[in-house]
C-alpha cells in the first residue's frame, strides 16, 4: 500500500466530517463519540426502532457493535440497516462477544446475512466465532489461544482473506498484531502498545473511527480501513509516550482520544507500520 | 442585568445542592452526572417509569433530555413529568437532535404540550425544529446556517422572545454567541471557545446545570439560567487556557468539569459577557 | 485482621483476572469497566434476559447495581442470578438508591431473597431501607443523618452484623468511616478523602471491584472485600495527592481509577488503616 493513501484518506475524514449514526453498547458509548469527534467525524446515537430510520437516512454511515445488545437494540439495527443497505451507506459490524453468547453470536449472523456490512472490525476469537469456528471466546477479549503471531501469521491473513470473501467485507483483525484484509490482499498492522488493553472501548472507538473512514474514502475501503486501524495503533503508542510513573489506564484513555484529535496525515503516515502479508 | 445576580445565582446552588432527576440519553450522562456534582448540585438518573414518580417526588427539579430516547423513556419521561408539573419543580428540556427525526421533534413537542416546561436549551437549528420551522438539523449539530451571529441577532433574539411568549419557558439557544430569553428580554452571552464543540455532551452538562439553577432560584429564573449559560461558557474559556499542544478534546472534557467545579461567584461576575440585545 | 491477607487479596486478583458480569447503570458504568481492568479483573456488561445466562456462565462472579434499573434488566438480574447461585458464583448486590423508591427498595429485596448474595455495599441510608428502617435516603447519597460517626461506632458495628446474620452476606458499608461485617466481625476503614463525594461512580466501581476480589478469594471473603473497601479508600487518598489548584471532581475520577491501576500490595498494607470494632 501507498503510504500517502493513509494521509489521505485521514485528511478526507477531516475535510467531510462524516456523520456516523452508531447502534452501540452503553459501555463505551461516550467514547465512541468523542473518539469520532476527534477524529474529524460526527456522532449520532439512536437505537429506537421508531427513530432509526430518520437518523440513518440523514447520515452517511452506520454501525452496528452488539455490545449490551437487547431486544429494542436488535429491532433498531434491522431498520437502520435496512435504509443503510438500501441506500448505500457503509456498514460496519463489531461483533463484541460474538462466541461468548448463543445471542451475540447469532445476531452477528444474522446482521451479515441480511445488510450489506463493508467492514467487520473485531478480536480474533469474535472473528472466528463468525466464521462458524469453535471460537472459545473469553468473554469480550480474545482467547489467548487465538492470538496472532508472527508464527500464524501466514494463517491468519489466509482466514481474513478467506472470511473477507465469504462476507464480502473488509475484515479487521486487531490484537497485538492488525490484520487487514478483503479477499485478494491481506495487510498487517504492527502498531499500538500492549497497555491499550487495559482500557475499555479501544475496540468500539476503533469500528466508530472506521465507519468514519469508509464514508469518506468509498472508492478506497481498504485502504481507509488500514488507515483508521493504523491510526488507532499510532494514537496508543502517541499516548503511551504521555504516561507518567503515577498515570493508569484512566489517562490512558484521555491520551488516546487527545492523540487521535490531534492525529495529522504527516504523523500517521510516518509512524505507521504496514506491510503486506 | 445586574453582574451580582449571576454570583448569587451560582451560591444558592452551593447553598442548597438542588437535587436534579435526568431523564437523559445513555451517552454524555456520565458527564452530566459529574457536571451536576461540579456545579453544586446532585444528579439522580432514572427513566422506568415504575420508578420515575418516586424519584421525581424526592427530587426539585427534572431535565427531559431526548438523546437515544427510547419508548420507554418517553413514558417515564410522562410519569415525572406530570408529578413535576403538579407540585411545581422546574422542568429543563434538551430538545436534542429535535428536526433530525420526527420522533425526536413529536416528542419534543408532546412534552412541551403537556408538563410545565420552565426551560428549553437547545441550538438554534433544535430550537427552529420546536418553533416549526422548516429546520434542516444537521444530526444532533447546529446547522451552520442557522448560526446565530452579529448580522442576524436582532431577528435571533426576536425569534428566542417569540418562543418564549409561545412556550412559557426561558429560552436558551446556545451556539458561538448564546441567547437567553423570556417573553420581554432577550441577553447575549459571548463566552465559550469554539473547541468545546468537538466534544459530546457540552449542551447536555449545560442542561442539567441549568436544572440546577432553576430549582435554587426560583425567583430569578432568567437571572438563573444566564448565570448556567455563561458559567459554561467562562469554564470552557478556563478549560482552555489549560490546554497542551498534545492535549484534545478528551482533555478538554476533563478540564471544563474542573472548571465548573472550580467556578466561584466572583470569577463567573468577572468573566462573563452579557449584553441586553 | 493481618495485614498482610489484604496484599494477598489484591494480588489474587492481579493473578486470576477474575471475569466479572455487571448488571449495572448506565450512569457509570464505564467507570466501572474501566475500574475492574485497573484492579487487575476484567469486566462484560450484559443486561438481556436472552444473553446473561451465557455470559454468567462464563464469568466467575456477578454485580447487581440497581441505579437506572428498569423492566428488562431486572428480567435479567433473575436470569443471571439464578446461575450464579446454581453454580456458586458469587453475587454483589449494590443497592443504589434503595429507600429512595419503592422499586430500588423492593428489587434489593427481591434479589436477596432470591438469590445467593455474598456482599452488599452500599451507604448506611440504602443498608437501613434493606434492613426494613425507616431510612430517608437522599436520593443516591446517604442522609447526613445516617452518617457512621465516631460516636454511633458500635451501634453501626452491630447493625452491619445483625445485617449480615440476617442477609447471609458480608456488609460493607461506605462513608466518611467505612464498615465491613460479617455476622460475627466488623472492621472499621479509615481511609478515602471526602472530595470522592464530589464524583459520581466511587461506590459502583468499588461494587464491580469487590466481585473480582470475591471471585479471587473465595476461602477468604470478609478479607477480600475489606481488602477492595480499604483499596478504594487508599486510591482516592493518592489521587487527591495529585490534585492541582486547577483540578476538580473530573481530574479527581481519572487519579483514581489510575490509583486503583497503580497499587500494590504493599502500597495497600502501609496506607490501610483498619480496625477491628
Amino acid at each position: 500500500m501507498e503510504k500517502f493513501a493513509l494521509g489521505t484518506a485521514l485528511k478526507n475524514v477531516r475535510k467531510t466530517t462524516p456523520l456516523v449514526h452508531c447502534i452501540t453498547n452503553y459501555v463505551t458509548v461516550n467514547d465512541c463519540a468523542n473518539a469520532l469527534l476527534a477524529c474529524g467525524g460526527s456522532p449520532i446515537m439512536s437505537d429506537e426502532p421508531l427513530d432509526v430510520a430518520d437518523i440513518q437516512t440523514i447520515c452517511g454511515g452506520l454501525v452496528f457493535n452488539i455490545g449490551t445488545l437487547n431486544a429494542q437494540t436488535i429491532e433498531g439495527m434491522k431498520v437502520a440497516g435496512a435504509i443503510a443497505t438500501k441506500v448505500g451507506h457503509p456498514i460496519v459490524l463489531d461483533p463484541v462477544g460474538a462466541g461468548a453468547s448463543k445471542l451475540r453470536t447469532e445476531t452477528a449472523g444474522m446482521l451479515l446475512d441480511n445488510y450489506d456490512v463493508k467492514v467487520i472490525r473485531g478480536n480474533m476469537s469474535e472473528m472466528k466465532a463468525l466464521a462458524g469456528a469453535a471460537a472459545a471466546t473469553r468473554g469480550v477479549d480474545a482467547n489467548p489461544d487465538d492470538a496472532v503471531t508472527d508464527d500464524n501469521l501466514a494463517e491468519s491473513a489466509a482466514f481474513a482473506k478467506a472470511l473477507a470473501e465469504k462476507t464480502g467485507a473488509v475484515i479487521a483483525i486487531t490484537g497485538a498484531i492488525d490484520i487487514v484484509a478483503d479477499a485478494n490482499t491481506a495487510y498487517t498492522i504492527r502498531n499500538g502498545v500492549p497497555i491499550m488493553g487495559k482500557i475499555t472501548g479501544t475496540g468500539c472507538m476503533l469500528s466508530c473511527i472506521t465507519a468514519a473512514y469508509a464514508v469518506a474514502n468509498p472508492d478506497m475501503l481498504l485502504e481507509a480501513v488500514v488507515a483508521a486501524v493504523a491510526g488507532m495503533g499510532v494514537a496508543g503508542e502517541i499516548a503511551a509516550t504521555r504516561m507518567q510513573p503515577v498515570d493508569g489506564n484512566a489517562s490512558l484513555r484521555t491520551y488516546i482520544i487527545d492523540a487521535l484529535f490531534n492525529m495529522n496525515a504527516r504523523a500517521l503516515e510516518a509512524v505507521a507500520r504496514i506491510e503486506e502479508v
